[in-house]
């Protein structure tokens, strides 16, 4: 399992080139939640989510002979984009296996980074098959988007960063989608605050986690069913969920249906575009699921890719 | 003529009750301008405009007796908003003469920071009689927009911020409606850094302060037309043209049609709402119209309350 070391090593490898995240407030905000909090925007990160950092850190341990030979990584969003970008930095091929029904501008923007793109089929089976197949034949990297060490330190800097700046903080809310992101934030701060509970949020029709942390084992869902795609793993990974036994507090779930208003108060009054996956945890404050009151808490905004039809239907 | 003290006194007023915002940059933007850019986050401010900064200092350099007979302002926009929340804070009625077709997104935030709303007809003429009607009947003290030594010191600490933060410029890029914002910005500027060149930047269809200043005389428009209603100024007041003569080195315009662009990419890439007139300073950058390369620059973004018809229709 890797600890707090891995994270500060991968923090340096990132800092000449990762966007440092602001931590927003907003008055009303707090006085509607009785809390004080933050939002760690993330969706203000390079590629407008988290994920460029753990892709970043990952290419960044290959050795030389497998950057030449190129990576490759199965993606329909922000963890396709992280790699695209990360490997257009290095200077190495890059190819990521999409979904032939992905959304047109992350395929655009997915390109747009200089990666190759292959389609498949809408199955988990598919993709990881496409995948292997283009493995076996071309000798890529994959890029795992959670199950990885390398990757997990990477996402850690989101909390890292977080600790630096704020130093404490009762609660932690961090969405979990495949594990990488709150796996890596909550060993960033159990080191540096470890009263801080660290909390996961997931939405009701993806609540893998939320399942498998009560049964305390691995439990992998058969389908998932919810606006916020960043979720849509049927379970976290077997690292990711190692981690988060450990140094997680609670998961708990919240409802697609108030993501949106999550939305709606981050763009009318906050001026941010927040994608639904990274309004899950702070719609976890906003419904204050736990009933908190009067704590210093701090939600991470996952990122800001949001699909421009789907807003427009939103507004 | 105010100076570099009452911008540094409004700051002291200010700093328990505004948002310090960020400065703000894109790797993206660097690249396709050749120039490094800062830009000054005022849609992340308090009632989303730079505005409720000026309206503030204004109201707590009042009197007693003043602040207890009420404060008057005319808007369509944000200077009704930040005059609305300011007095909300100070616990004093606010009263604001809004046109009878001001956005009704606009009325409803005004109205929900407590503040009378009086509509009125939408010429100037209309609208300052409604007011000195209002004023005469109740003992009101107006808040002017623009044309006010304390407005203009608060609306200043906007620069001020700016050079705290960034030390030194090559360029500082400030839209124009009626002058607050660029009449305090540039003596922060040239106080911090004199060898800044402050750039006031109109639109076309709303140039007076262009003409203006190369006439070196106050010249009216008989009406303008432009998207950017922050800009629908028919000049600039006199205590702001006075300083915009000593402190500001050029004002150059942009077109409405570019507005567009930088708004969308605001939002597509930095995940930022900001509306038309936020956008115009920036735009002047984007299509690089002094030509720069290499340099040091920023341009304030005044606001972020866009009307959301108006944004679905720009998507």
């Amino acid at each position: 399992m890797i600890n707090f070391a891995d994270i500060s090593s991968a923090y340096n490898v990132l800092l000449p080139v990762i966007n440092k995240t602001p931590l927003l407030s907003s008055r009303t905000f707090n006085e509607m939640t009785d809390n004080e909090v933050y939002f760690k925007a993330e969706n203000f990160q390079r590629i407008g989510a988290f994920k460029f950092r753990g892709a970043y850190n990952k290419i960044a341990s290959l050795t030389d002979a497998e950057r030449k030979s190129g990576v490759i990584a199965h993606s329909s969003g922000n963890h396709g984009q992280g790699v695209a970008l990360a490997s257009k930095i290095f200077g190495i091929k890059a190819t990521i296996v999409m979904p032939h029904n992905s959304v047109k501008s992350k395929v655009e923007a997915t390109k747009g980074y200089g990666a190759n793109v292959i389609f498949c089929g809408l199955s988990t089976d598919d993709r990881e098959k496409t995948t292997q197949e283009l493995i076996d034949k071309h000798g890529y990297t994959l890029i795992h988007p959670y199950d990885d060490e390398k990757l997990i330190a990477g996402q850690g800097t989101v909390g890292l960063e977080i600790f630096q700046e704020i130093k404490e903080l009762d609660y932690l809310f961090v969405p979990i989608g495949g594990g990488g992101l709150i796996s890596g934030c909550a060993i960033a701060a159990k080191h540096y605050c470890p009263s801080t509970k660290v909390i996961g949020v997931e939405t009701e029709g993806a609540n893998d986690c939320y399942q498998s942390f009560r049964a305390k084992r691995l439990i992998k869902l058969s389908s998932v069913n919810t606006i916020a795609d960043g979720m849509r793993t049927l379970s976290v990974g077997k690292r990711n969920f190692e981690i988060i036994m450990k140094h997680v507090d609670d998961v708990i779930t919240i409802k697609d249906e108030d993501i949106y208003s999550m939305m709606r108060f981050f763009f009318e009054r906050m001026k941010i575009l927040v994608e639904p996956t990274g309004a899950v945890a702070p719609t976890a404050i906003m419904k204050n699921i736990l009933g908190l009151q009067g704590k210093k808490v701090c939600a991470v905004i996952s990122g800001g890719n949001v699909d421009m039809t789907f807003f427009k239907q939103l507004l």
